[in-house]
């Protein structure tokens, strides 16, 4: 065998095509990982429709997966100077190329917002390299961030908290929730689902969901929400009604944003008392314009209203070593139990676009 | 002598009348001031037009002001222990009544949301007692927190700060601003005009005014301003060419908005950088609604969007001790040139309101 | 029955006595309480050794305790707004007059250093009237704050947590812990074994517990430590090992120290990673100096060391909601099952000083 | 000319010398620096006697120096993307090879704790290449992050911030330091005298320095101190009373050490006001244990203690910068007048020691 099937994406709006690719040469530092489990979330959707700036069109989509080490070129290393082998299950932080060196590196020290980042499966394209996790193999860069999953963190956990996962946690973490605050999550998609997760772990008071449809409710509950509101049969007023009548009309102390719906802004704003925080993290593609008044919901508000892009290597790594400490309380698995084949893979986007199911995996080698 | 002169507001829209005023009986723990110098300012124009609401007309409008101590009943004491005295002069804090045994006071610890919490010369009805300073004596209800002005600091100085002095104050500390951090001060009025001031002591790197009409530009300038850019003459996307080229493209890391128009939100998101806080401060009043993009604006942005409501005591005082300090740096006292007699403060709202003067002074008691 | 009986402690070393108390005429807002539950901790210990300052003896002991609102003068709220009724069955903050008006108050925003603030069972004296919770009943003054229990609260729970819950969310609230941090608790006494709890209920990666004897340490597993190990069998220089050995080297994140010795002071700085944080909340009385050194503790290590005092309502009201919400998985109740009657407070108090049972609980009314 | 001269530390103890170091060949990225001024300081003092760890002796000293750039190979920029041109006047964090890729850099986000840190003139040994200041020329690696003197900073106030002016930077922003602050900086060296400056800059209310002998303290009346107090002649009772007498009582709100005794450490912390900050800054290399008080210094003060290692490049730009800003207001350049010729290093050296002077330059090349 001297070559492997990947999935490939031509261009915004063609068809999904499955291609052999030739293994590639390992430079000093690299290694070649198998994929068992990839992930086919909402922004590879985006991807197809052609709504992400910077893609360099083709290329093999799959910026979070998990798999074994098949091969190394020299020692390798994971942050704790622990050298990789063949064999060892993993993963890596999509994002690679981190500068280290620039303004948002050094002295903003935000570097999610640095402007060398690049992002496997999203903005390296196929004359980058085998470089995104809807394939057989993924090439790991030298400098790739690999992580072994811990013992007791099995894959399918893992998978099942994706990208959401570490996109949540970095949430939670900036929202500076505390102990007994009652939280509010708006969406329940994996960003959504995996926020509430992170609350409760991280010693919430109530949670409130909003989301649907009703399975995905369930979902939050099963996550940790006390309550999960369903947006297509408790209206908006009502939503409001019931964050107040459980804080003396306050309001929720937290609000965290993960819908991608620009309307969902007014009523988060509405959602947070007075002094609270609102935390958006759901906008991740531009979906246009929202209204909202400055005086009623900032000024006098005394509002703390957060953006919040992408993730590091702690919130991954964060993110990951909660799940598994917490991987029998918590089902994060059963966002990954919808399965496809590569082949398949068209399917599994459609079924996300669709929203038939609320995250999908693809299996890419039966272990 | 057994009355004094105040100028009432009987209704919204109604002329403004002077009246006599019998003195009152003090209470225990009540002090009587003697009214040197009040503020007019254009929180007084929205009450005259009936914009804010919880206001008990008639009343007597004026809610910071400078005088001497006329009467006291019984030991009265600031937050030190010291003991007032007849003819100490002294200011005082306009909000009264926090209760501190709510939510707000005791969990949230977020006080200016105190829903007890009165302002003189705004929520306080002329039934209520002589609680306006536009008038030659207010009565200091037991528990008001007077504080004597620093024997460095003159009551022209204090009055040219007025109540804008705390309320930037409050706004430069809530934005966590950092030394050399690029600093854009969205409007020249009072607040915006001590914003600048705060965040030039504090130690800011480049300091950018934008507002109008130009002799507002100039003493942005003179408070602390690096450039002031007249927004008659500068259109919005020059402005962000300029505050991008000297950033290296990257935005202010802070930018304060102490405009009061809705359409200045947008332009300081853009204004700011990524991870780059904007604190909104001047939306006082209900002006209506803005579009943004949540995607762009705060998502990606990683944006901290803080909204700003009132001040307590730490920031009145705060802001009493720095304008000591620094007052022959900084020229407070010239935003407290255009002074009114008692029976002028009809005109001196007319000139805040068509913006003919930054701030008017009364000139109570000519000493 | 016009009296009720109370334990003294008439002075330092002078033997408990039980008394006859008339009951208090009410004023307006004050409530009485009939004791149900009151908690004999180790500052009684140190009471009765003379060690604090400002006692005035003699006192009826006692500043923690729940029961069951016997009557009450007037309308009496709690912080919402809701009145309390005879037969509540509620709890109160020991700490009473918090000025609201003093520096610490207003401007440090640091209440528990407030001067003027007393506390029950410890600054009041015996003719200050009925302040202390070693009683059949106990007299809230006008302004005490008093929290009605949560229905899915039990007093045993609340009992259990006692003095210690408050002083404990504190601790852990202010050390900024974070998901998966890796935290030690130095001491398992009521302190310690809460902070485990709260440790745990915020998201803590691995906790281990330092204390002795071997029940504690079995209670501290109980409460949510990974691992307890007993300092009277494993060495310092063993336990340091252990704890670098868990943490690839480094030390833990957040070390709490909550034992009331100097010595603890050093290892604890030691057991705590370069940039940690050590938050010592132990050190309640004076038990003399020790030695550390500030280049190799202090400097070099970058080290935020945080010292910990009281405990204020939104400490208070937290812990209480956050027992209520746990109380089935954190067993506080466990704490709770020493019990005695008021005529054996003696006893309680002789077995807390050998340290013979983690917290004594004199069962006042049988219910 | 095929070499230049090197000042040479053989080995602690031994004297120094000068010798003759063949020009290095560039690597890909690498630049040359003649150097104008070169720092001598108290931790050159420190290595020469084996006090720090980690030294590869023997050495070229000087880790803060400034010069033009007399070579490169190939395009080297800054961390805005400006190309670097021979000729220009820079400088360059002594600090290198901080990984990004650790435990401390990733997820701690300390990286002056990175393990893989160098540093230019400390822990570079002369096997490594001319890696010292105290040189004719200095070898800027690839990756070293060079900064160019901003135009209105002269070489004169630069190198009179020199290496303290970073540190002290780091201190006062790591003290959260406020608007009116009182603030007490122990030490009046180069790292006191430059948080002196920092702290003013700021927006510190009144600042006391404590120092000597009296020309450093004069020094630090005109860095910015309102006082000094000359430890050899106010004893530690006096200086405790007179910050007591200007705090109401209560000590001020930040103290930050840069004096290297650890006896300096039980002071600091009496100085500081219940709740307030003590920053520690000053014990760069280990001089032994000192004694406190856990109860009172720590736990009942609720005081906030921090140590403080190291700067990272936004404290060293941040300091250029704001030096740049206040060069005409703020007299460090007067830190830069004792200045000795490459042969007179050991003098220089020796007058450090002896504290003759309280900073020392090297004035390598005349221009």
């Amino acid at each position: 065998m001297d070559s492997f099937r990947s999935v490939i994406m031509p261009a915004p709006g063609a068809p999904l095509e499955v291609i052999s690719t030739a293994f590639p040469k390992l430079e000093p530092g690299a290694m070649l990982l198998e994929v068992h489990l990839a992930e086919v979330c909402g922004t590879d959707v985006h991807l197809h429709h052609g709504r992400l700036s910077g893609v360099p069109y083709p290329l093999v989509p799959g910026h979070v997966c998990v798999g074994a080490i098949a091969d190394l070129n020299g020692e390798v290393k994971d942050i704790y100077g622990h050298t990789f082998g063949v064999g060892d299950l993993v993963t890596f932080l999509d994002v690679h190329e981190t500068c280290g060196n620039c303004w948002h590196c050094l002295v903003g020290k935000n570097s999610t917002r640095c402007p060398s980042r690049k992002v496997y499966g999203i903005t390296y394209g196929q004359q980058d390299g085998p470089l995104g996790g809807w394939a057989e193999y993924v090439y790991l860069k030298p400098g790739v961030q690999a992580i072994r999953l811990p013992r007791e963190l099995s894959a399918d956990t893992f998978i099942g908290g994706g990208c959401g996962a570490p996109t949540a946690y970095h949430a939670v973490e900036r929202s500076g929730l505390r102990m007994n605050d009652t939280v509010v999550v708006q969406g329940t998609g994996p960003v959504g689902l995996s926020a509430i997760a992170f609350a409760r772990i991280r010693g919430a008071g109530q949670i409130i969901a909003i989301g649907a449809p009703q399975d995905r409710c369930f979902l939050a509950l099963a996550m940790g929400a006390d309550q999960a509101l369903n947006f297509e049969e408790v209206p908006e007023s009502q939503r409001l009604d019931i964050i107040r009548s459980i804080t003396n009309g306050r309001g929720a102390d937290v609000v965290i944003e993960a819908t991608g719906s620009p309307a969902a802004i007014v009523e988060g704003m509405n959602l947070t008392r007075d002094a609270g925080t609102y935390l958006v993290v759901g906008q991740y593609t531009d979906n246009g314009e929202t209204s909202m008044n400055p005086h009623l919901h900032l000024n006098r508000k005394h509002l703390n209203l957060l953006g919040c892009w992408g993730s590091d290597y702690s919130h991954f790594s964060g993110a990951i070593q909660t799940m598994a400490r917490y991987q029998e309380k918590i089902p994060w698995r059963e966002l990954a139990k919808w399965r496809y084949s590569l082949d398949r893979a068209a399917q599994a986007l459609d079924d996300i676009q669709e929203r038939r199911v609320p995250k999908a995996v693809l299996n890419v080698i039966h272990i």
